[in-house]
């Protein structure tokens, strides 16, 4: 990683003391950047995210559009960023359609949390069920784990990113790393949004724990294949069950753990 | 882990399809259990978490005191817990004071995220300068680290949980694993406000990244040294300098990075 190199950009240097062995010493380090990025919808501010300050235009749009605040490019009007003060500002054709869409309880997640969120679709869940035909098979899942692995040059200098990708069978198209997992998810999916992808025949892949919030937001965009190099929780698993959603955890070498609907698994 | 144990009953039972090798089998797994808590303040709904069914009460005493909604022990008129319905229900006597408090901004966190937030804090830090004596040796340290992890049952067991804990030089006082890193803390923190421990002299452990939030949280509280098995940010690294505590990264083995004022390590 060099000067110029964005995952350079993303890291700021500090001095530290290292002890090793019981040795001090006084060193150069690098630590992943941590900033915050307000956005507004239609002038009305709607949330704060702590962010890798990276792609802010694609954060904002796959937030929005996670949070079923906007679907399609079409439905944005303008974007606009003002980087040095964290703030980017959205504006929507569907004033009085889902972007008055009172924004949700105030949930706190417990590893990736959206301030503003989901939980009551917990209570009564009104995701489209997945019924896409995508199939994949344990090979081809696992060729594009590493291969997203092998593109988290943040967390291999910092420790402290999560990586995301969106891919179909056989390659990555969009890959983001970010201090939240959720912003990295975030990220591709609005660049998706913002290149008009369809969604459906792809394939959602996360270094990071998948939560609840995470098969919410796969529900809510329709992703069949929900891929992580880690653990899921229970409620994930039980969502994924209820949405139609693949769910796979702890893909790594040459093993995978299906949660539910291995039927996409070939 | 066995039926009965505290770390089994945080855990549910999935049937999954395991490929291992290319090689399909049927098996029973076991992941981490996720579920809403939501907080009312005196009668007002504050947030929902999502966390760890444990320790409900540490959790949201430990969340109120860290957001400077609640300070000690005498502070709380009333605590009930509906544990099957995930609502707490606290009552303090500061009805005029810390508790009516507006929330702050509705900020999404990278990844511990707390619905209601801190950033304000961002904008005009007013934690107090944490000039507690406190030192320990790196050793000490070291030690702590390694008897946290040693506790670890339920990351061991489904690879999903963070660890916290507080300590002074030489033992581990409270302990707690969660799905989220804030929430391990906050339980930790939680119970010493009941139990009228006094953190200043104490050492705040974590196994997952420490954040901004973290670091404010901690200033707060009146926490000198925060560790942690894994990375800082720059913002937790800036903030740690602004108010005083020592921050630890990486410690692991024989090794630890000092980030911000190094004179508590002897």
């Amino acid at each position: 990683m060099e000067k110029g190199d964005l995952q350079y950009d993303l890291t700021a240097e500090v001095r530290i003391t290292r002890i090793r062995n019981l040795k001090k010493s006084k060193e150069i380090d690098r630590v992943v950047l941590e900033t915050p990025l307000t956005i507004f919808l239609n002038d009305h501010e709607l949330t704060t995210l702590i962010c890798s300050p990276d792609k802010l235009d694609c954060l904002a749009i796959g937030f929005l559009g996670a949070e079923g605040l906007l679907e399609k490019a079409a439905d944005i009007v303008k974007i606009s960023i003002d980087e040095g003060k964290g703030l980017v500002y959205v504006n929507t054709v569907a004033k009085d359609g889902p972007v008055h869409k009172p924004i949700a309880k105030n949930v706190s997640a417990s590893g990736g949390g959206k301030g503003s969120l989901v939980l009551n679709t917990l209570d009564s869940p009104r995701s489209k069920w997945i019924n896409a035909s995508l199939q994949a098979e344990p090979g081809e899942i696992l060729k594009l784990v590493d291969a997203m692995q092998d593109k988290a040059l943040l967390f291999k200098r910092t420790g402290g990113a999560h990586s995301a990708a969106l891919a179909d069978r056989n390659n990555i198209l969009f890959y983001n790393e970010d201090i939240g997992r959720h912003n990295a998810i975030d990220k591709v999916v609005g660049q998706c949004i913002l290149e008009n992808i369809n969604l459906e025949d792809k394939i959602l892949l996360s270094s990071g724990r998948i939560s609840a919030e995470i098969i919410l937001k796969g529900a809510r965009l329709g992703l069949p294949i929900i891929v992580s190099r880690s653990a899921p929780t229970s409620l994930a698993v039980e969502l994924a069950g209820q949405t139609g959603i693949t769910l796979i955890g702890f893909a790594r070498g040459q093993c995978l753990n299906i949660y539910a609907h291995a039927f996409r698994i070939i």
